[in-house]
């Protein structure tokens, strides 16, 4: 390895540490990018504008391996993850902050396309990074880089998401292919490259989730399936509503390569991480609506209603499989996959 | 070592895979201590009731080494340090987010010895933690712990903090002996054990700061000087005033065990970080009034008028040493003191 240390190449611990170098290091390479209003002043706190209302606030620590991978990147996740967060629970997602960890050595221009990823991103979701922190570790003490984002969104008026206003016969949707972003993460790190269709689905969700709330349709519950995956949110719809869910196996969007690739890492597709997608559950009446809105939206083209709310005691997840079986779905019990978000 | 891994004794990769394992790690060591109605609903996003009104949003993320350390822990000091970037911006603390990266193997000891210690902090700053997420990296990845926090706070109205109404002959205050954090965990880090005496000053500053902007005094700046220590604060002063500041060594109020382990460990108490210290810019005419309102409080008993601005070219930081003689104070280049913070 090269030990030759170039502050114009690589991380060192001097820039975390607050000094002359974190001043460059944020002048040269995050300002230019993310800078805005909001940011700009680079005091203790950044401070905003809010009307009388509800917030909502949520955070996610990201610490995928690899940093990069077919589709996105750690910079990417960051984003979309906590724009997500906010939207799923009816909010417009107005601010995000941004604290990195970094690994001693990481080039600098890895740092830059994460950067450059996670101004696309924001643009893309329409929300500011308007405050941060940056810390670096020793070698061999921080793998690479984590990311932490926290962000606060205005909860949109006369939004009646509430877990408890589901009723039987409520329809799931699901709004397009899942377990992409965790096979093309496993993929990328098992060195299965010849899977080059296999991308992230990592994307930003708030604009296809205005839809949704604007459309009329009576949405009562949403959700990223992030760790987890499908059968996690579908598990906690049981538990939350203390209704069964049925879901039809052949009605799961399931890309052919995905299914594929799952099989070939011995995964269940149910269980594996999605960045891109919504579980809904919306009024039976309004499900062939709400499935149009979706599809109409470039991020759900692919959405299909999988299930309905059952009344059925206990409650619990089935699948009706593709053979014409009943399989229970349960909640993984931990790490299913390490290190996918 | 111990390779024996019992899910009761230790952190385990599962426990940060968002299944089972995770919501009972959260069931039985979060609620128990940090539990709210802001927290408790375990939804992607807390909610906040906020009025209209101009909001601060902050983040820092936590890196320090050793995790637990004379006069607080990595818990401690993530609480205080975002209470205090709000409070410093003339905000009322109002809610906390809190992300956690744990190495697999920590003890649950450990986790719940610093989830005690974050219960604690936010009860004394009187602030909710509102909203969180634990991931967990593999052995030799992560380095016991890092925590970031995230924290939104309501401007007080009224406040006319502002750098650019500093003008010539405005007081500098400090609230207290300076450079006890940085000296404790250094202290702690290289064994110096016999430094009973020397206690990390981490603190939520929120309480003496409200005062400080409820006792009418023209307060124009203040900042905790954390990395880069007092000297960094007084940079940036003399940067964005286009003033020059001069400070009398003799007035800067620092421990004698404190000036003996900095001369030990060959530091600087200018650049060490402190974590419960302000530096305060107050118009001259008030500077006598802030000083006794400051000395009024239990976290400002120590404080002192150090020195004021002046009209010079160029901006410099000067101090006037006890010897008589004068010294340029500089910003730290880089890492002074690695994961301190």
């Amino acid at each position: 390895m090269d030990t030759h240390t170039n502050l114009d190449e690589q991380i060192v611990l001097a820039h975390g540490g607050g000094g002359e170098l974190t001043r460059r290091l944020i002048a040269d390479h995050f300002l230019p990018k993310l800078g805005n209003a909001l940011l700009e002043p680079l005091t203790d706190s950044a401070v905003l504008d809010i009307p009388a209302g509800r917030l909502a606030f949520t955070t996610d620590a990201h610490v995928i391996q690899p940093l990069e991978f077919p589709g996105g990147d750690i910079g990417r996740l960051s984003i979309c993850g906590t724009v997500n967060d906010l939207a799923v629970v009816g909010a417009v997602p107005r601010a995000i902050s941004l604290a990195m960890v970094i690994e001693e050595g990481l080039p600098l221009t890895v740092l830059d396309r994460i950067v450059d990823s996670i101004a696309a991103a924001a643009r893309e979701a329409d929300v500011l990074v308007a405050t941060g922190d940056t810390k670096v570790v020793e070698r061999q003490r921080g793998d690479g880089m984590t990311i932490t984002t926290a962000g606060i969104g205005e909860l949109r008026p006369g939004v009646r998401l509430d877990v408890r206003r589901i009723v039987e016969g409520d329809a799931i949707i699901v709004t397009g292919r899942i377990a992409e972003h965790g096979l093309a993460v496993m993929s990328a790190r098992e060195g299965l490259t010849f899977q080059t269709e296999l991308r992230s689905d990592v994307a930003p969700l708030n604009d296809l989730i205005g839809r949704l709330l604007d459309s009329g349709a009576d949405v009562k519950f949403m959700r990223d399936p992030t760790r987890g995956g499908l059968a996690g949110v579908l598990a906690d719809l049981a538990e939350d509503t203390a209704l069964s869910v049925e879901v039809r196996e052949e009605a799961i969007p399931v890309s052919t390569v995905a299914r594929h690739t799952a099989e070939l890492l011995g995964l269940d597709v149910l269980t594996v991480p999605n960045e891109g997608k919504i579980v809904v559950v919306v009024d039976q009446a309004d499900a062939d609506h709400t499935l149009a809105v979706c599809r109409g939206h470039p991020l759900g083209r692919h959405a299909a209603i999988i299930g309905s709310m059952k009344r059925s005691q206990p409650p619990l997840v089935e699948l009706l499989t593709v053979s014409g079986g009943r399989r229970l779905v349960q909640r993984p019990y931990g790490e299913e996959l390490p290190r996918i978000c």
